[in-house]
């Protein structure tokens, strides 16, 4: 008799005990990879690389290595703040997460208004009733039970049955009493349930750092619940060109990447029908948008070729697929559907950015922007759209900055300049500060472009109290132990001078100038919280008058619940997509001018 | 430090030395589920429950403990022939299979006549030629590879692309330079290839039984291979009714059922591409026939509708559906064509036999059957077709029988009466019999009916020197250790009973008498081989001049693969499966009475 081996695999317990979850901590891992693995949430900008300093944890209890971050010598320390990614457990641990690094369930932006849907689904119920079975044909030739539902439905236009609703039918046919509601999708059964079941639809807003879930009644159109997480691809790096990167490398990152972003659907649609009472498989529809990047990632496809020039994607055409193709919980024969790209990385969340916002636009000369990670900016004049996408980095969303955070409890989002210095609101009020969002990342430069702590180059002057200096780097400090560096502020100065320089262009291809603009509508959760003082100070938008600015939040996410509910907006979605000409900047022989010129205060 | 650590799962290895294989049997097990749950291919009629005594094995070295057929204490046997379902290893063991209780990979059976097939296949190629990718969009409007790509086959009416095959594009263009194959079926494409690939078809027979496969060359419709296995489904009970029960009783049960058609499938891809130095993503098309609950089970359709009256087909409408929703290798993505039903037990192997046969029956009152595990009968009479189901069982393929084995070497395929005694004929000609196989079987009982051995009731009597009485048992030896018993001859009364009041039945219902058949067309492996003389003389079919009687082989196979290769033929099958009306013969009121009048030999 013999006993079943494996190898051995030494491993150690990892405690994260403000989040009460463990991990196995395989031995060489640093607690990044470990917690990555186990869906333990640490913010991770740069996917664990050791460059961001975004994933900071202090080790209670247990014996760990940790490499510095200038690759020195491991050391072996406990009770002080290091980064999880250089940080390698040689025995069980406690760790204890900060704050700032907590990955968190963010607040879904749903836009300032509630737009009415006339509803208009993709799927429709009929109701079926037969006759019980009995030995022999029916009137209709035949005596099987989908032959029979489908040929009731012939005058609805139904011709098949989905294989997997098709498992569904006799067991439900002969439970319910010889009637159903049959959910038709074109020529197709999709789901056979009881009269009484529910006809959900989910819609998605997949964005490079935020996913945006609503779910939806689709009989009334009315959204039931909506929900906002962080997407779980950011472990692999907060901006797109290193996740595309990270696929190019190799089929399996491409894979990993997959199916973490198939992960935040499955877990956006469980999470949203616990809070309705309802499960996944009552979702009869999915419609998903994100950039070009996002939906190739998403779909497996290669993304090789969309990440270098001339910047291909594998296709723009908007695309239903069965749910089951991709893994995603829901109905037996549901479809999704993706939005159609543009070109280059701009994707369906910014044709869901213009359906939703069409009627500010349609008739003036306009800038409608996405602010983001990756930026896309369109210029709207007479009948012609022309759209851009800036890689303004993770930055203005709190990213890539030393103390930044998700604009969550306790994150500075508002610095305003009072008394000669700089005052700030911290998100839950009374709470002490612990890191930073982008709202008050641009407000902090804006105050201190204003106190002249910064010169037009962005070199932090030591001319003012706020100003701490440490060996060579200068910061200034807004709170104890939030402060913004030097480097904090080069990220901004690259972030705003890529999304500048996209207006630019864009007015020189049209051969306009900045007072040409009628309007500008900034979407995106990032832009419903900047201050618009704030961004024309740091010269992030043309010096217009702010009146003819409109923040309106998370538009891409209603254009995707728009998209959900109707297919007449499916066909208006694909008609905008193409009216869009995508400009690709590195194309043009002086974008590095005038990017060069943006990234100063002056 | 700890190490990964399983449960200790206790298992001696079981080797089978004349297949030169492996299994780890698991404490507890039997020989026969080690065997099935590795692969090794053994013979079990029953699946496994004891009844049939089909699965014997001799262990030539090692500890088992041999449970005896009527539940006495276990015992310990080694060098001594036993039931491999009864046999419980305690230690490691070397175990020779009987001849006849291996699996054999048979031969595959394709009919008279080879019918000439109009190439008309539902996949298409089209050639494409793109420029390479620029900046900015092209004369399409879009620059995404896809876009482009439907653009250029718009003419060819494509609209769409498959997601799997659209995985492969943006690399196949830039290696291909920009030029290659795409695979039309309907509106998508379903494969993008080099110019130079091949463009492959599989036809699938799922027998109860046996599979035969055949892989086409879809541009001419030509065969390229072909290959006959034993359905690896009959581990689970030789007969539909045991495993349709075994599906029934639990949903595992039917995945398992389910998994074993699938590898069937998987398996004979396989192996005819390798055949042929292709491989299964070669095969752009995939189609199969099979008998109403092998199609359901291979679909993982529910069957207890099907299994109790009033015996209820979930569809009968012929299915198209992606191969990678059953797990079948193919194209990215191919499709699988089912045949339709017609109704109970007759399914699109029977719709497959009247459309490779028509020719046969089209101007003549026919007969046309599929004689196998369970045999399909039609009459076909003016316009009309009736068609009926009997369950014969395995005895006429040499299953349930005592001996009995495939129609494989060492197999008595001929008995005839000689010199007042019974001379055998055995495949492979001087190897010793091992066994019977089913034509044998039939010309043992006509021989022993001529011969006056047999009684009017089927009642061995004890008259003759082949006879030998054992106990309450009289069994008819053929030869060394091979025998025809009491048991065997009530098998084969049972089946031809079946089949002979099913005929009855059919006449009755026309209001015909046996003299009205102009033809009987059998089709189906045994039907090939079976002696027609001996068929007569125990009644299988009815007293007809013996040329009115054709036996085609396996016509389901000429017909799955006459509508692997072309839409036209499609059709033609779908409206002969529409002008099919189902009997089942179980609603008949006097359908018993009939049955018993023709168990006996008068």
């Amino acid at each position: 008799m013999r006993e079943e081996m494996r190898s051995p695999s030494p491993w150690f317990e990892v405690r994260f005990d403000n989040l009460d979850r463990e991990a196995r901590c395989i031995e060489g891992e640093t607690i990044f990879q470990s917690a990555r693995r186990a869906g333990v949430r640490i913010v991770g900008a740069c996917g664990g690389r050791g460059v961001c300093g975004t994933c900071i944890v202090r080790v209670v209890s247990g014996d760990v290595a940790v490499q510095t971050a200038t690759a020195g010598p491991a050391a072996s320390r406990t009770k002080e703040w290091v980064r999880a990614c250089l940080t390698r457990p040689s025995s069980d641990c406690m760790v204890e997460i900060a704050a700032r690094s907590i990955a968190q369930v963010v607040r879904a932006e749903v836009g300032g208004e509630e737009i009415v849907i006339a509803p208009d689904s993709a799927v429709r119920g009929h109701e079926v009733v037969l006759t019980p079975a009995v030995l022999g044909h029916d009137a209709s030739g035949s005596s099987a039970d989908a032959d029979r539902v489908v040929a009731a439905l012939r005058s609805a236009g139904v011709t098949r049955l989905d294989l997997f609703a098709l498992r569904e039918l006799p067991g439900m046919l002969r439970e319910a009493g010889w009637r159903l509601q049959a959910m038709i999708r074109g020529d197709e059964v999709i789901d056979v349930r009881r009269a009484d079941g529910r006809n959900l639809g989910l819609a998605v807003d997949l964005g490079t750092t935020n996913c945006a879930g609503f779910l939806a009644d689709l009989d009334t159109g009315r959204r039931l619940a909506s929900l906002g997480i962080e997407n779980p691809q950011t472990g692999y790096g907060a901006d797109l060109v290193s996740r595309v990167n990270y696929a190019i490398r190799s089929p399996a990152g491409a894979s990993e990447l997959q199916s973490a972003a198939v992960a935040a659907i499955v877990g956006l649609a469980r999470d949203l029908c616990e809070a309705v009472s309802a499960t996944p498989a009552d979702i009869l529809e999915i419609a998903v948008c994100g950039n070009t990047a996002m939906h190739h990632l998403l779909l497996g496809l290669p993304v090789s070729q969309l990440g270098r020039a001339p910047f291909v994607p594998a296709i723009c055409e908007s695309i239903d697929i069965k749910a089951r193709d991709l893994g995603l919980a829901a109905a037996p024969g549901a479809y999704v559907h993706l939005l159609p790209n543009v070109g280059g990385y701009v994707g369906g969340d910014h044709v869901a950015t213009l359906l939703a916002t069409e009627n500010r636009w349609s008739t003036a000369t306009t800038i409608v922007m996405d602010i983001g990670t990756n930026t896309e900016i369109s210029l709207v004049c007479g009948d012609s759209i022309t759209t851009v996408s800036c890689p303004s980095g993770p930055a203005l969303e709190g990213g890539h900055i030393g103390a930044g955070m998700r604009a969550a409890e306790g994150a500075i989002e508002r610095v305003r300049v009072s008394d000669g210095g700089m005052a700030i609101e911290v998100i839950g009020g009374d709470e002490q500060a612990v890191g930073i969002c982008g709202s008050g990342v641009v407000d902090t430069l804006a105050a201190m472009v204003e106190l002249g702590i910064v010169n037009r180059r962005g070199r932090i002057l030591t001319n003012h109290a706020a100003v701490e200096v440490r060996g060579d780097d200068r910061e200034v400090v807004l709170a104890p132990g939030v402060a913004v560096t030097q480097n904090d502020v080069r990220a901004v100065q690259l972030a705003k001078a890529a999304i500048r320089a996209g207006i630019d262009c864009l007015l020189r291809q049209a051969g306009l100038k900045d007072d040409a603009i009628e309007r500008v509508v900034i979407a995106g959760a990032f832009g419903t919280y900047i201050g618009l003082e704030s961004a024309l100070k740091i010269g992030l938008l043309p010096a217009l008058p702010i009146e003819r600015i409109d923040q309106v939040g998370n538009a891409a996410g209603v254009g995707v619940r728009m998209v959900l509910s109707s297919a007449a907006l499916r066909d208006r979605a694909r008609s905008l997509a193409e009216r869009c000409r995508y400009l690709e900047l590195g194309s043009l022989p002086d974008f590095q001018r005038i990017f060069m010129r943006r990234i100063g205060f002056d």
